[in-house]
């Protein structure tokens, strides 16, 4: 299947390659800067461009993996491209057959103005120099006129792979903000803390890792333990007096109060 | 060493088990609650009572591991017990030279009224049910008067023992309940929106062993993602309607914000 990727940020960088091992022949990337673009073609071994209008035309995939906030104007500039092309091409199925794909969480298929769209939703955190098992990320498609198609294209890639309508994946995607982005955040509260007194963030670390573990097995609320869930409010007052910026200060507040309204105090 | 444990929770649940294993004498537990005492002395095959007064007094270590709202009260009570007892006492040695221990790691070791005294910090979440590895939790030690027996002590049970003063203590302790409960709390959140829309949390235990895999590798600051760090308002402002409960979406804007104020937006 003839592709061009959309985008070489965190999700195309490790989307691109999966593809490609997959079977589908990756034949351009494009990206509004030229260092993403031109990095990751190279990976890809394929051309690539900034400009839109420099798309190829006669692809019969276009994945896009862009900034949410983009995603909808630079669909609409690449589909108007092949149309355009089209209309001066006389080669069959250019453009408007195209088969349009994004990858976001949050962004409904509608977002896509091709006929033949769909999502698919690579439910992981991904950075570009981190390497990841794409076979063991659960993804999650959606498409009114491919499904199939997307599942198959999906099962080449994954070994999780599940339709779900657009408002389940939306939030799936607001439970990943707080699964992912949030914890990582708690990570990084807690890595500044431990700096401003010279303890290394690696003394955390099989702490974070029982913390991800015990939920194999135990739901979170019963997996809570420490202070809030406990009341200890000698503890929670002292623990606030020591933190000396005012945002961390109200987030401590904040999440133990929820902790505690969320849970039963159980005794320690 | 014969020792005594007070407390049966958590801590005192797995702790009292590594204590043995390492050549403890455990001769008794002491708990508030008849079933928690009664368990865990069940476990460690050892007497058990409710009552400070009948607390054994001729232990070498006494190893408290009770809430830090309680510990100083029955650390005391305990104390004033020995103290009696050995006044009214030939035995040589008996209660006021034994060595007081508590595992709280936002309490100073002065909480502990006995002049021999200590702190031994195991740094986990411990569930009851939960089996743990002892000898991979980082354990931190402080005594101004038995540094070496308490190095010893945390070193059969533990690989990883290392002393740390209270205030460092208490900066781990703090780290510890954004990196675990708070985290843990995050999971929680996310867990309770796909319940709200019957999808299951297991589709996110990839993405949590994910996010807290790659801070092995790289800074959590690093490692972030999603719509804060991309500062994608659309998103952030779809995904607060969509929660309808009024505190976790206080929580996401507050969280939201705290990741734009600490973390540059980056391109994705």
């Amino acid at each position: 299947m003839k592709t061009v990727l959309i985008g070489a940020g965190n999700v195309a960088t490790h989307l691109g390659p999966a593809l490609q091992t997959a079977g589908c022949h990756i034949e351009q990337v494009w990206s509004h800067t030229r260092e993403s673009a031109s990095r990751l073609a190279d990976r890809l071994d394929c051309a690539w461009t900034c400009d839109e209008m420099e798309v190829l035309p006669d692809a019969e995939l276009y994945v896009f993996s862009v900034r949410d906030a983009v995603l909808e104007d630079v669909a609409r500039r690449v589909y108007d491209h092949l149309l355009d092309v089209r209309s001066f091409s006389a080669e069959e199925n250019a453009g408007a057959d195209a088969f349009f794909v994004h990858t976001a969480g949050s962004m409904s298929a509608d977002a896509l103005p091709a006929p033949r769209r769909g999502v698919l939703y690579p439910m992981q955190t991904f950075s570009k120099n981190r390497a990841v098992d794409f076979r063991r990320i659960p993804i999650f498609v959606e498409s009114e006129t491919d499904e199939a198609l997307l599942m198959s294209l999906g099962e080449q890639i994954s070994d999780r792979v599940l339709t779900l309508d657009g408002e389940n994946r939306r939030i799936l995607h607001l439970a990943a903000v707080f699964a992912c982005n949030f914890t990582n955040h708690m990570y990084d509260l807690a890595s500044r803390l431990l700096a401003d007194h010279g303890i290394p963030f690696s003394v955390l670390l099989p702490l974070i890792d029982e913390t991800a573990a015990k939920v194999h097995d135990m739901a979170p609320r019963d997996a809570q333990t420490g202070p809030a869930v406990r009341y200890d409010e000698n503890v929670m007052r002292r623990q606030l007096a020591m933190l000396s910026d005012a945002q961390t200060a109200e987030i401590y507040k904040l999440l133990s109060q929820s902790i505690h309204d969320k849970l039963r105090p159980e005794e320690n």
